[in-house]
């Protein structure tokens, strides 16, 4: 049976076009977008990391990074998009690698014992609940805040992570604010941060940050805006080298 | 008696680029940069503003926004950075305008009133002093917390500005994470923020901040970057703009 003999109903192949990685998602679920990729290529990895990945979806984050991680844990509330995640680790035999726990990170101790990773990522709902209108449907909850706040994400990350540890995180930056706050509560601290714009005239429309548990507040490392497209449209070298080259 | 019969030794006198618009300073002295200039044009002013500029040093913002404010009180803790403030005042003509006050920020009772303030300026000490080596002599204090620190700096401008009232402040980037942190404290939240990069390709070296008083944490807004030199080296037509073309 081919590969894409396996698909069901609504369901679409994507190469990750990093080794022949592919992933398997829904059209009619949350399908990954730049913010995963550009948050995956963000953090420095060693290859000795244990890494956990919180609101995994269809486990794009993890399949980028497995090469350059020891182990990597990868957390998913919907079980759809848990059994997607699955179902692609084994289509990439990856196994051994990632182990996919379907469950709810707003409490910690159900999936992971404390001070265990190296390095967390998290790509969380973006929105509070109290802006804007809530989409309804399968999509809503990895747009808005509504099976986990800043709060609960960022309680989870600093429960996970032992001390040093990093957080990498991809946010608006619009909330940078509250973000601080949030971190700082849970005794993180930004250390790197980069701005992501659409092209060089406008604003930052993604941030990447990377905050460190324990770490004092002074010394946030900033980094030049990653410029997605230039004047004529086009992605940019840096974003082509992010994405191999294939967009 | 001409103008710069007026210089005496150790002094010179610097055209602001700005419809004649002069500044005395002293060589043996901080003399103003462009954190003051990009400072002084980052707030929207409509021409009824009563300001407030925190250390101003020789003047440079108040001489940079008269002709946009209703009022301006121009606080400086060196007498003899106030005394050559005042003589520009007076060379410039802007008497009714601008009021120096010479005294110390850490007690705002003794120099202003509370709350009397639209928008309140701060270029301060960039660097706590317990970082890197202090230089010694007349310039110190400009660049280091000798005589005021964040926290002094946020205090005063709280305890300045009326409620919705601004606060727009130049400072490092890596110290974001703490500036967040102490303008909660004092009830003030970022809600415009402008990183400036000395070029495309460097990372932010300055950023620019409008924060308000009681205003929400959430929505912070981002401008795109203001990079200072082009590729080639030169000034970009944003900073040339701001500098009346004339740099």
């Amino acid at each position: 049976m081919s590969d894409t003999a396996q698909l069901r109903p609504n369901e679409r192949m994507d190469d990750l076009c990093m080794g022949g990685r592919r992933i398997i998602q829904r059209t009619d679920e949350f399908c990954f977008s730049m913010d995963a990729v550009l948050l995956a290529h963000f953090p420095t990895l060693t290859g000795r990391e244990r890494v956990l990945d919180l609101g995994t979806g269809t486990g794009v984050i993890p399949l980028l990074v497995a090469d350059f991680a020891a182990h990597i844990t990868a957390v998913e509330l919907s079980s759809v998009q848990a059994g997607l995640a699955v179902r692609s680790v084994r289509l990439n035999h990856l196994t051994d690698k990632i182990t996919v726990r379907e469950g709810d990170y707003r409490d910690p101790p159900a999936l992971f014992a404390c001070g265990e990773y190296d390095l967390v990522f998290s790509n969380p709902p973006y929105r509070p609940v109290t802006s804007g209108a809530v989409s309804m449907g399968a999509r809503a909850a990895a747009r808005h805040e509504l099976t986990a706040t800043l709060a609960d994400t960022v309680h989870a990350a600093s429960y996970a992570l032992r001390h040093g540890g990093r957080l990498a995180m991809v946010h608006l930056p619009e909330r940078l604010g509250e973000i601080v706050l949030a971190l700082h509560a849970e005794h993180l601290a930004v250390k790197r941060l980069r701005m992501v714009q659409p092209c060089t005239d406008k604003a930052p429309n993604l941030m990447l940050i990377e905050a460190v548990k324990g770490a004092a507040l002074t010394g946030m490392r900033h980094e030049p805006a990653l410029i997605v497209r230039d004047i004529g449209g086009k992605y940019t070298e840096e974003i082509r080298a992010i994405y191999g080259q294939d967009v």
